[in-house]
C-alpha cells in the first residue's frame, strides 16, 4: 500500500488500557482498603467512554480535555461500585493511570520498523497532546509526530479530526493511513477519505471478550504492528 | 534546572539551515544553468524572514503557512538577484529544501540523551507540523513531541506561541524551557513565563558572521545540546 504517513489510535490499538487500569485501581483501590472486582471496575469506566463522548459531539456537554472527562466517568464508576472511600486525590492519581498505559508487546518494535520508511507515523488519539507525548515516551512508542483530536477541539470519530491530521502533516487524505482495531474509527476515517488498516486486539477488553470482525471495506488487515509495517515497505 | 519539558527552536539552533539551503540553490540553481553567489542569496531569503513574520503579527498580513512565506520571500530574493529563469517548479522544489535541513552535529546525539531523563522533548518553531516531522525523521532528530507556531495559528515571538506548548504539554510555564539560539525568541519566551536556554551558533550565518551575545536573563547558557541534555541531568 502506498501511503505518506500512517495515523495510529493509542488506546486499545498501541496500548492493552485493560490491565494497565486494572492495575491502577487494584494498585490505589488496594492502598486505601478496599476490594472490588478491578478488571470489572476498569471496564465499566471504560464502557463510559463512547456514550460521554457522544454526548460531547452531540453538544449536549461542552469539549473539555479527556483528563476531564475520565474523571467525570470515574465519579460515577465509583459510585456504582461502592468505591466512594475514594478521595480527591486519589480519584485524580487514577485519571493519571491512562497516561501510563502499556504498549502490546509489538507496538514497539512494529513503530521503530516504521521509522526507518519514508512513512510518517503519528498518533491520532482522543488523548491530549500531553498525555501523548508522556505516555509513549515511557512507553518506549517511538512515532514521528504526536497529533490528538485535541487540536481540533473534537474527539473521535467527528470527521473533522481525520480531516485535520491529514492537513497538518500536509497529504493528501487517501495518501494517509488510518491504523486501528476499532470499526467505529476506521469507518469515519474512511468517510473523512483515508485508507484504513485494521488490527485485531482480541484481548482488549480481557480474555473472555466477544471477537471484533474487521470492518467491511477495509483496506488492509494486519496481525500487529510488525505485520502492519511490512506491508507498507519496512524490512526487519 | 527542574523542568518537566523543553521545547526546541529548529531553523539555527537544531539545524545549520545556511548550509542545507545554499546546496539546495547550488544544485537547483545550477540545473537551471544559471550562478550566483548561492550562500548570499541563501542569506538573502533568511533575512527577508524577520520583517515578513512582523508583518504577519501585526496583521498587515493574514496568516498563512511558512511554506507559503518562504515562496513569497524567495520571488523577492529571484527578482533581486536576476534569478528570473528559475521556473515555478524550481522555486517549489527550493522552498521544499527548509524541509530537509542538515541537523548540527551535536543536536540527534544530545536529544537522545534527553530522551532519556523525565524531561519532555518538543519543537517549538515556526515551520508547520508537516515540515517539522518530515525535518526531524530525515535528519535524525528524537523528540518526544512536534509542536509548531502553525497550531496557534500564529508565528514566534508572539506570546501566544509559547503559552500553547505549556497548555498542550500541560507543563506550568515556570516548568517549561525553551532553547534557542536567537535571543528574541528567548526574550519572548520568558516574557510568557518560561525558562529559557541560550545555545549560541556562531556558524549559523556563516564563518565571517558577527558573534551573537547570549540575551541577558537568560536561565542556562549550554554550549551545544549534549551540554543542555547534561545540565538538565542526563548521563552518556
Amino acid at each position: 500500500m502506498d501511503v505518506d504517513a500512517a495515523v495510529f489510535d493509542v488506546f486499545g490499538t498501541m496500548t492493552d488500557w485493560r490491565s494497565s487500569v486494572t492495575a491502577g485501581l487494584a494498585d490505589i483501590g488496594g492502598r486505601a482498603g478496599l476490594d472490588a472486582d478491578w478488571p470489572a471496575v476498569a471496564d465499566a469506566w471504560r464502557r463510559r467512554y463512547r456514550p460521554v463522548l457522544e454526548r460531547v459531539l452531540s453538544g449536549e456537554l461542552p469539549w473539555r480535555p479527556l483528563d476531564d472527562l475520565h474523571r467525570l466517568m470515574l465519579d460515577d464508576v465509583v459510585a456504582e461500585h461502592g468505591l466512594d472511600d475514594l478521595g480527591e486525590a486519589e480519584r485524580d492519581a487514577l485519571v493519571q493511570a491512562w497516561h501510563r498505559l502499556r504498549p502490546w508487546p509489538d507496538a514497539a518494535a512494529g513503530l521503530e520498523m516504521l521509522h526507518h520508511t519514508r512513512v510518517i507515523t503519528a498518533t491520532l488519539s482522543n488523548g491530549g497532546v500531553g498525555l501523548l507525548a508522556g505516555l509513549t515516551k515511557q512507553a518506549g512508542l517511538r512515532f514521528d509526530c504526536i497529533l490528538s483530536a485535541e487540536l481540533a477541539r473534537s474527539y473521535k470519530p467527528d470527521l473533522r479530526v481525520y480531516r485535520m491530521a491529514a492537513e497538518l502533516l500536509e497529504v493528501e487524505p487517501r495518501r494517509l493511513l488510518m491504523v486501528a482495531c476499532h470499526p467505529d474509527d476506521l469507518e469515519a476515517a474512511a468517510e473523512a477519505g483515508l485508507r484504513t488498516a485494521y488490527i485485531p486486539r482480541p484481548l482488549e477488553w480481557g480474555p473472555d471478550a466477544e471477537r471484533v470482525d474487521p470492518p467491511a471495506g477495509v483496506d488492509l488487515v494486519a496481525d500487529d504492528v510488525i505485520g502492519l509495517a511490512r506491508a507498507l515497505g519496512a524490512t526487519g
